[in-house]
Parts: structure tokens; sequence; C-alpha cells
């Protein structure tokens, strides 16, 4: 019963298998090899974007931060939402890729800002002198930080909004595949047709061992990026592994299959406490549920060796409800998921 | 017959196996699992360092950068042969990662410099105005560029003046497998016996997928380590496949005698080559061959489709000898070399 | 009638006299001169600092940003008021010097933040993952963004703090004499005695045409700000010039006369803005006064040429009062004041 | 006596007063003056390049440093002469700045190196594997360290090897005034009429107290400059005083005056030496003096208080002959060189 997160499971059995297919024989180093050039082109298929620039990297911190940098010079301004990754939980990785950038946090309920609250942040560093830095990118989540979705047509309004100020939009998609899941939206209708430029194409916390993609819709954008991605150790001499955990995602659509299950996991998992006396805080519309728990439930379920985390890392007060945050993953099982429901109900 | 690079051929079934063997169930994320403290603890064992601090990355150029990074401060000059990998071949990470440090490149034959060389130079950066920087660190690599190695006395000497002048010493081992294997030395008497501070231990060259280990022997050089490395996007959130790569290879000392294999097949390589006419360049001392070969010989065999690298990718004057680097790894079989060298004999 | 700012005002003629008074005859460059020596030891003299480190350069950007890079790691978090110049003044320059230091903002009335926001604060830093980054120092500014100013024991209650969870204290003071004056207090007693580490004392905005003195309580802390100083392009070639600048202002304690000087204008404007129907919405305890001015009253200021901001650059509603800032300095006369004042009252 | 460096000099009377002679009054901050204004305008003019832009700083050092950073990404590639300021005596601000650019150095005599060997250089570069990184842009400097020109053609020839790999050219003329003397040559000529990109037109060791122009000939290299500027703590609040440096040492000429002094002060000097048994050890072209001194000359100068540096700081065997620099300036008075050419022949 471990619902600390999408990463503390393990790796789904067909990637594991990709890795030992791709195993025979010598492979040109660095990306020169058939299955870099096969699950590339993967990408570009499945969203439906003949010209992009799709490149793997190991994690979602790398993806991002490289990104930053590909995108903002190092005194750009990076708008993004106050609870995005790339603002609390990279260890400042942007800032360093990119060299000083300053991420401008964002407030808006439930993981998301709106275009409004983007373009009054905009309009101040349009405004603003030297000291304020330069307007560079703007960065969303998606699924956020709360599990919650911007859907295509939130998506489009904040691209308008940044395009119209000569912005390219980056989405943070670590937990792209969710999304796409909890929306029944499609890939390519979720990102450049709604305006996005950069996507972060999450696998590790859906069944991959540790890859990610970069896609670069436009290829200008990718410029340099190699060298970039070169330069930050962030290339494996032997890609092919790299590229096969990303390809056996892709294949006969195990990617939104394995999200499709980590989402009815929460889904059930947030009806369940619901029924058991908790609240949600946000809606459950990807993999993660944020919960307020009775104190005994949780005091009932942490006894019996139920794992996840207390939100903001607070002690609650004791006898006082507690607020939790749940995730589940393509590994969660339906019992676990019982168990989890009956010890919280006191069954 | 692919002779390019050990990082052309895959990775070996027992570290595959190993990441099969990891696969079940939960554990804690960013190296807060078994497998990495087990992995850990193997490598102090194996260097008999019960106090070293043990870290796994994915890449080579990861693990040196980020070494340079925090051994020398963004003013720093950082010592090295002309040939090192960290001033040749890894697109100025180690400018990068340090913010600028320069690297401050000796001359040596076969890619080895001595003490004298480098007591002369760190007796300028001494005397420099501020304009020159300050001394920081001094890097070898073990072993070297040109398939040779540093013996135990020759680390030491070198150690003996880094540390007078306060710096500590960095080896690049990302071959250092194969030094090992070709010296008939001991891991700890080839290190920090001999006065290495910080060693990189490489796994990829040597079986692994992409793994690497950073070995701190004084833990008080690593203060801040985990941090840097989260910073740079190099944490794995599942951890627990890197550590299980390294620790899959000094299992069963499957480390060595993989490279003992790589070495032999070097050897008799290089000795083939001078029955057929061929000359070394320097001796061969791991699992790499630099040779000049007639330039009929160099023709048949590519014509015959063995794969290795010109030296200096210099094209050469039409029938003029050519030199050649050849690099054998654990996946090199007999009848490669075999065959290999009917063709360059012209049998 | 400028109250933009006191860097609009020129430089002191006994500043711009010292620049000629030591123009004669080759001097050593980069600092070895005797200028440079004798301005030194004058801000230890002023300081009661003996084995104070001090340093001269030429904007307060690089002195702010140069300590950030001194005493913070790429991955550390530097706390300071969300209005603090380091986190929105300065083009983000501290975290381009120190390579991507997260500053973290704490909130507190008029400019200033307590002890328990700040403990707070580490508390949370020190209890985060890797993904928050590593505590590194505290940086205050005196007087503040707002004119106001910490009195030596609300410094030593934040210096208590700091040391306690190991982080120096840094002030940034480039309203430094402003804030000596204002309180009546002592350099040493506002600075080292009441706990901070590094001082950045400004002179251009009291009269000095570009020089700071960036002074290190404890030498240790200066290892190699020197180096770090020059690869910034901040040392100066004739360093004379920019030391006698600085020596300039404390000779006869001129750097206190000007800031008096520029604190009477601004508590004068203070009273004459509130007897005027204006309000304060903070004390004036320095040379600046932010205040709500009647909108009439503004207009007819601004309709005759009177300059200064209006705070955060809002227009303001029509016929609603607005928030400005109004900056006096060793330059404004008792005459500007006085037509400022009247025009104020509609007089 | 002081032949040491061209810094060791003060500032010259009329850039003295031009600081007097603008003190007056307030004036908008950070380059939103008039004399900012003019002196701006001054520069576009003198080279002949109307849509120019023109930017100043206060020392060579930041001025190379920011153009590196402006022209290279952290991955580029920077060619210049093995004897570049850039490249041995900046503390490697270049890398610090650009966020680890490689500096790859060119040899060639007499401080200077030919369309050759930068075609050469650059086809490696381009021929290179990520490894190598990416070429970025190519910078000579005029006068040379070692005192000798690159006359308009030999910039051409130059500018048409790098424009021809689409790289842009940089010209470090921290001794500019001195080269356009020696050479009898045309400012515009000299710069971008032969190809040059950007220009770093040096004030300081020509008469000022600190300020160098840096100008960019294409405004669209320019993008961005001015918030790296700021970013890096380089913009002057009063940022007046160092554009009337560099418009005194433009009005009537006086840059060329001043270099025209200096100049003929090292040729006479040259000729001295070598009327004294000395011998040149590169021509004198700009206002540097390379020399072969007897050692009894040599010591009998030092003795009586001559001031300058032995080349490489080597100390020279026992009655060897010794090679040193000598530097002249526009402070260098008649009466100086006569006595140390005195000294030398042992009058």
């Amino acid at each position: 019963m471990n619902f600390a997160s999408d990463n503390v499971h393990g790796v789904h059995p067909k990637v594991l298998q990709a890795l030992s297919d791709c195993n025979e024989g010598a492979m040109g180093s660095y990306g020169a090899d058939p299955v870099t050039v096969r699950a590339e082109a993967a990408y570009r298929e499945l969203l439906d974007a003949p010209d992009a620039v799709v490149r793997f990297v190991a994690t979602g911190t790398a993806a991002n931060a490289l990104v930053c940098a590909q995108l903002s010079p190092s005194f750009g301004r990076i708008y993004c939402h106050e609870s995005a990754h790339i603002h609390r939980d990279e260890c400042s990785a942007p800032e360093f890729y990119s060299h000083g950038a300053k991420l401008v946090p964002l407030s808006g309920a439930q993981g998301k800002f709106g275009p409004a609250a983007l373009a009054e942040a905009i309009r101040f560093g349009k405004a603003g002198s030297l000291n304020d830095g330069r307007n560079a990118m703007v960065s969303i989540t998606n699924a956020t930080e709360w599990g919650t979705c911007y859907g295509p047509s939130e998506v489009a309004a904040l691209a308008t909004v940044a395009h119209e100020a000569g912005l390219p939009l980056h989405m943070d998609g670590a937990r792209f595949a969710n999304a796409v899941a909890g929306l029944g939206s499609d890939p390519a209708a979720l990102t450049w047709q709604a305006g996005v430029d950069v996507l972060c194409f999450g696998g590790t916390k859906n069944g991959a061992l540790a890859a990610e993609a970069v896609i670069f819709f436009d290829p200008a954008r990718a410029d340099g990026f190699d060298y970039r991605r070169k330069q930050a150790g962030q290339v494996y001499s032997k890609q092919r592994y790299l590229a096969a955990q990303m390809l056996a995602l892709v294949e006969d659509g195990l990617w939104l299959d394995l999200a499709r299950h980590a989402n009815a996991a929460a889904t059930r998992l947030g009806q369940g406490i619901e029924q058991a006396g908790g609240s949600l805080v946000v809606p459950v519309e990807a993999n993660e549920v944020f919960a307020r728990l009775p104190s005994d439930a949780h005091e009932r379920a942490r006894a019996h060796g139920a794992v996840y985390h207390l939100w903001q890392d607070e002690l609650p007060a004791p006898g006082e409800p507690v607020t939790v945050r749940l995730v589940t993953s393509w590994a969660t099982r339906e019992d676990e998921v019982t168990d989890l429901l009956d010890l919280l109900r006191g069954a």
C-alpha cells in the first residue's frame, strides 16, 4: 500500500523486455543507432508532428531544465504556477541550467493559472525596467502538481496570451499520459494544436526505468539542443536503451493503458475516501488524490503500513483532520486500493 | 567486427538480469532504497574504504563534470593531460558545471604527464596574478586516452606534487577496470593508497547500461554533492536501477573478468598487427590499440566491414600508412579479432 | 525637483576632488596602489574591525551578487525580504553569479522580516528534501527598500536565528549611511557587533561616482573573493580611482553628513505631506518617503515638473489618491523640498 | 620610469575635466541621460556606423566577456590567439560569462594568426562530434598582445574565413587607438569595413579612468545585451560618468593624439634599445616593446628604478640576456624614455 509517489514503483515488464530485445550486437553510440531512430519517429507519429525534433533524456528535472535553458536567456523571466515542479522541486535546476533565469510564480486555484493572470504578469514584465529581466517563456504542468488537468481550450487560451507577447509555451508533461487519459484528449490536440511549443513527455512515472522525451514542435527551437544535452552530461553513449524504453511505451498504446489504470485507481480512491468521511481538496482528474482525512482514519491507515505524504509535510494538530497526497501508478493493484479504503473506513 | 569504441556494445546479461531482479515492489525514491544502500556499501568494500562516500550517475561526462564543479571554484585551474576526456571530449561540460574553471592542458608521452611537468605548471599557477586563476585540482585518466596506464607509484608521485600544493587529485576511471586489470593492481592501491582523492569508477564502458560511480575517499569533500547532483538532473527517481547495474558489476568480480577479457583481446590484436606489418604507436596496456597500418591492409579491412576510427579523423595520403584506434570490450569475440587480423594480413 | 532616486544626482565635489588628487604619477594596477591600501584601512577603522577584508567594486548589483556567489553554492537557498533589491531589482544577478541559487522571499511589514518568520523559513528548508535546495545565507537590506531601518537589536535577533542554523548574515547597505544616520547608531554596533558577517557599504547613492565597499568581517569568508571579483570583470586596473571615492566619503565623516542631510530632507518632506493632506505608508526613517497623495496634489506637482515614481508603477484610478515614492539625497536642496510641498498644498 | 603597463598611469586631464563638466544637476539613471546619448552618437559617428549599438562598461574584461556571452552559447568554440587576453589574462571570465564556452587557442607569429590557421581550426570544429562543441565566434586582438597590428586587409582575410563559416568576428581593441595610430588606418576601415562584427574600443589604457565601449555594428547582434550588462552588475546607475570619459576621448581627436604619443615613445624606445645592443623580439607597431636586453643593461636599469616586466616572468640565467616587455602610454614623458635608454647604454 504505497501511495507516496508514482516513482516508488518499478519498471513495466514490457519496458524491461525492450531493454533485452535491443541488447544484441554493436550499434552506433550517442544516438546513432536504429532504436533511437525508430523511437524518435514513433513520437513524431504519436503526436502527428512530422517535423518535430524528439530527444530523450533520463530524468524529468533534466528535461525541464534543459528546455528552460534552451528557451530563456540568463536574464529571462519564466512564468509558471507557484506549485510548479520547476519552481518548487528541482533544487533550482532551471536557474542553474539557464544561468540565472527568474522563475516568476503565478497563483491560481487547483494548480492552474488562467490567461488573465498570465497576461497581467507578462504585462508587468514587459513594462518593467532592465532590473526586472526580460520576458522569456511560459511553462505549464499537465497534469498539474495538484493532479488536475488543463484541457485543450485552457491550454489554447494560455498559448494565445504567451504567443501574443512573443513567448513560447512549454508543457511539463511528467504526467502527460495521465492528463491525456484523464481528459480523454488527443496528444496532438492537447499540445501543438493548442499552441504548445515544447513538450516534456514523461516516461519514468508511467512505467519506464528512467526516460523522458523532449519534443520541439518547431525544429528551429531545437537549434543547438544536442550540444546542450551533451554538455549537460545527459547523452547516453548507449542511447539505444533510453530510446527503447520510450519506444516500448508507445507501442500498442501501452503508455495510455498504464495511465488509464493509474487514473482509475485514483478515481476509485477518491470516491472511496468521500464515502469514508474524508473530503477531496481538489477534484481527481488524473492519478493523484489530495484529501482531508479524519484523524482516526489516517492513524489507522498509517498504523497498518499505508505509505503516503502529508501534504506540505505539516504535522497535523492532534485529533484534527489531515491533508494528504495519494498517488497511484501503473503498478497500483486493486487490492491495495481496497485495503486502504477498508482501513480508512475502519472496516 | 566493430572496434569503434567500447560503448558500441550492449549490456552484459548479468547486468540486465540485475535490473529484473530488483524490479519487484515499491521502494523509496531518489536513493532511499535497499539496492542503492547495498551497492554503495559494495564499492566501499571493494575499495577498502569504509568511510568513502559513493554516489551513482548515468554518464561519465556527468561524473567528471560534477567532480570538477565539486573540487574547483569558477575561477579555478584544473590540470589535466592535453588528451584528457574532460578537456577534449565533453563539450566543455567541466567548464559548464564549474561555471568557468580553466582546463590547463599538460603534455606528455603516451597520454601521461609526470610529476615534474605538473610541479612546473602548478608553480606557474601559484606565482601568477589574479589574471591566471587559482590552482584548484589535478585530474588524471586511468587507463589514459591512449590506452596506457599509470601504475600506483606513478599515481603516488603525482599525488605528492598535487597535495604539496594543497590540490586534490581526481582520477577519471571511465576505463578504471581496464587499468586495474592491465596493471594487475589492487583498486585501493591504485587509488586512495596512492593519494587519489576522488575516483570516477566507470561502468558503462565495461558492460553496464549507463552507470558510473563517483567515490569521495574523504567524506568532507562530498559536502553538498547530493544537492549538486540533484540540481544537475542527475538523480534518478528510480535510483535502484542505477545502483543495480553497478552492484552486478562488482558481484563475483564480474567487472574484473570483463576488463581482463577486453584487455586480452587488445593484446592479441596488438601482437597480430605487428606480425601483420603494422606498428604500435603506444604499448597496449589496457583495451585500446593505437597502430599504424599499411594502406592496403587498412583498405582491405574497411572494405570487408571492419569498423574503427582513423586517429584524429585525418584523411591519410593515398598509399601512406594510416593511424588507427581499435577498442575492444567485454563483448569482443575471439573470432572478431581473428577475422580482423586475417584481413590485415591479407589472408 | 527630482525625487526619483538618490542616483539621479551627481557626485559630491569632495569625491570629484579626490579623483584629481590621486591622479599624479604611475601606480601599481589592480589594487597595488597606496590609495587602495589607505581606503581599505579607513573602512576597517571606521567599522572598528581590524581583521576585516575590504574590497571595492563599482556597482551595488555587483557587490550584492558577488557576495551571494561567495556565500551560497549554486544549490543554496538565500533568504531575503520579498521587496529586497537582490530579489526584485537586479535582473537576477544573484542567481547568475551564484549559478542558480534560489532567492526565497519572506514577507513582513515595512520592508522588514522578523526572527520568527526567518526561523520558520529556515526550518522548512532544513527539513526539506534535496528538491528544496540547501539553506545557504540570510540577506537583509538596511535601510530597507521601504526606507525603514533595522536597529541593532533587530539585526542581532535575525543574526542569532541565522547563526544557530549555521548561516551567515549579509547586509545590503546600499543606503547603509542613511540607516546609521537615521538610527543614530554606530557602524560597528549595527553590523558585526550585531552579528552581520558581510556588509555591502554603499557609496554611489551617497555622493560617490560609482563605488561600493564589500566588507567581510571574518577574513576566512573572503577566501577566493579577489579571483571572483576579477573573473567578474569587476576589478579596475586603475583601482586607485575606485578607492579614492570611498576614501573621500569617510574622511571627516562626509558620508554621515551627507546621509543626515538626505534624511533630514526626507523627514521634512514626510511631515509636510501629512500637513498637506497626504498620508505616510510607512514611517520615514531614512531618505525615502512612501506616501499617499490626494489626486489633485499629485497632478499639480507633476504638472509643475516634480519628478518621482508612482509606487509599483500602477496607474491610479482617476480622482483616487496615488501612492508615490520620494527619494532625497545628499544633493536635495531645501528649496526643492519647499517647492514640492507648496505644490502639494496648492500654495 | 614606469613601463610596466599602460594602466599604471593616471587619467588624462581632459577626461577628469569631463567628469566635472557633467556633474551639475539631476539626470536620469542607468543611461537615460544626455551625456550617454551624446557619447553613443559620437562613437557611431567616429566609426561611420549610424546603425551601430554602442554601450559603455568600466573594464576591458567585462567588455570582452560580455561579448563572448553574447556571441557564443555555453557549448560554443571561441577561436583566438594563444596569447589572447581573453584566453590568458582574464581569470576565465569569458568561460564564466558564457557559462562554459571553450577558448580554442591558435598559434601564429607575432601574436597574430592567419586565415589558413583559422580555416583549418574551424574545419576541425565543424567536422567534430558533439564532444567538440559548436563553432561560435572568432576573436582577434588589435593591437595584439605582442604590440603588433592587424592591418585592414589582414582583418578582412580573417573575417572572410569566419563569415564563410557563419561565425562573427570580434575585435578586442583594448589598444584599438594604438592600432589605428600605428597603422595610420581609419577606424571604420579597420573594423566593420573589414568585416568586424563587434568591437571593444578601449578607453582605460588610453587615458580614461575606467571606460570601454562595446560596439555592435549589426544592431541585431545586440539583442538582449542591455539585460546581460545589467545582470552582470556592469550598468552604472550614474551612467553619465562612464559616458563622459569616452566622450572626452573622441572630442577633438584626443584618443588618437594620445595613442600617437604612446606609439612614438615606443618607437623611440625600440630604436634606442637596438642602438644600445639590445634586439627586438617583434617589430614595434604600437605602444609595446618586446626586447632582448643584455644582462648588465637590464641590471643597471632595474637598479636605477626602471619598472617593467620580464616576459613570461621567467628568471633569466645569470649573465644571459633577458626578454622584457616595455609599455608606453599617453603619459610617458620624453625624459623617461631618454633616462631609460641612457641607463641601458650605460651612459
